[in-house]
């Protein structure tokens, strides 16, 4: 029930039609008696650092989420960020710190290293392939390296993504080994789909994938279908998988932890959901 | 259920934690399926002007109830209003109109008439005392006189408030009949507190009651009681009455047809509302 002591979670993008959190986070909000709100605001780029600037001076702002097309943007209006969204180059999260200031963090890569955590699959010391250095493979290898991958290997159609992204890992998680070359899956103990390939039919698979081991645990990131040609392709191979939704929930958690309201599970969350 | 395609109504005052409209109008949208909510943001008063311009450049908003201590500012950001609002020197009530014009009204005062109207009490032709001519006083004269009112009696501490009252509504209701005067309330068939007096224990009555007759209708803006030592006095003499928050239920159909919105009874909204 929103009141006047209602906390609210301005959730910036546009166009907003296709927002899912608010259909995640109020229901639990309402469940868990959390006196906040997140709020869909349809905010156009060229209105968006003035609009953040106001909407945190708001006497019941408590914090933001953000997605397209303002999560590279947001960067330049923080003052405190974490490594993972400077790796990343976007943030999808924004909470007001003492003073006023802006703090942010980037949780999509987050999301896909807590799935992978919570199904057995480590990701310290191991060997990942991601496919796709955009925008979400970005916070996905963050993530991964912020979790102690051993080796990460990187492949774009441009290549200047993926060599861009090597040189922020490079600086930000030097223990990390990470190397720009083509997309084989062999040898891989992780191998990550973070391309749009999947999301229409008739889509190119990723990689090739007769040179998956069935040993390979394999992440998906697109979303419109839970089992995509790929994750298909490597089930029958007999890898474990994670779906793109899982990424979505498994984030959920940690952004709770960021705004300070008490967290659950993803289980939990994709349960109360009106997805 | 709060969704991407969820219209906003932003409800903007400072400070937020009384705000009453969310616990009315939300219940009543999820009761009508209607899909908007109203979201409380505390705006202060240095940010209000660009926070305005900004909010109504969302491609969600749909239109703002405004509050304290905003409805006379809110006047010199419309691109559009009323001669009730234009007498009341204030709104509480913006719409985006075409071409992303501003579009305000005020609708303390068309409550304020419309509970009158409800109760059968007659405005055109009637004689009429009101006692303050504050923002609230401003706003009952306007809708009383844009309702017919024949004669309005001013009376305010503050002579000026009342002169400015009376040039006001000279100017855009010249049919009215307007006098400045002390709160003599005999020979009226209507008087109206628009004082706070009745807020606090031991406040004077706003006008002498032993000069009331029966047949008068006694009206209050007073809402912290039902029953105010005023409305008390006026009901032990035999006088009809209305109670403060008439007002605020008797506006909302009001503000419901300005925004579009399928509307409904006072008396419906008062028994949804989660007050």
């Amino acid at each position: 029930m929103i009141s006047g002591t209602t906390k609210l979670i301005a959730h910036l993008g546009f166009p907003t039609e296709s927002f899912k959190a608010p259909l995640i986070y109020n229901p639990y909000f309402d469940k868990a008696g959390i006196d906040a709100v997140v709020i869909p605001m349809g905010c156009r780029p060229a209105d968006y650092a003035a609009f953040v600037k106001l909407v945190f001076r708001l006497s019941n702002i408590h914090g933001a989420l953000v997605t397209m097309p303002h999560k590279v943007a947001t960067m330049d209006l923080l003052d405190e960020t974490s490594n993972r969204a400077r790796v990343a180059g976007s943030a999808n999260a924004i909470r007001l710190g003492p003073d006023g200031r802006l703090v942010g963090d980037m949780f999509d890569g987050e999301g896909f290293a807590r799935g992978l955590a919570r199904k057995g699959q480590a990701i310290a010391g191991s060997s990942i392939l991601i496919v796709g250095s955009g925008g979400v493979g970005s916070a996905i290898a963050a993530s991964l390296a912020d979790a102690g991958a051993r080796k990460i290997a990187l492949y774009d159609g441009n290549e200047a993504s993926s060599a861009g992204l090597r040189d922020r890992l490079n600086l930000y998680y030097p223990a990390t080994e990470v190397t720009v070359g083509p997309p084989d899956p062999a040898g891989f103990d992780i191998v990550v789909n973070a391309t749009p390939l999947g999301m229409r039919p008739g889509d190119p698979l990723p990689v090739d994938v007769s040179r998956l081991s069935p040993s390979t645990f394999v992440g998906e990131v697109v979303m419109s279908v839970a089992i995509t040609p790929f994750l298909a392709a490597a089930r029958d191979r007999g890898c474990a998988y994670q779906v793109g939704t899982d990424m979505l929930f498994e984030q959920i958690p940690a952004y709770l932890e960021f705004f300070d309201f008490p967290t659950t599970s993803a289980d939990e969350l994709r349960a109360i959901s009106r997805l």
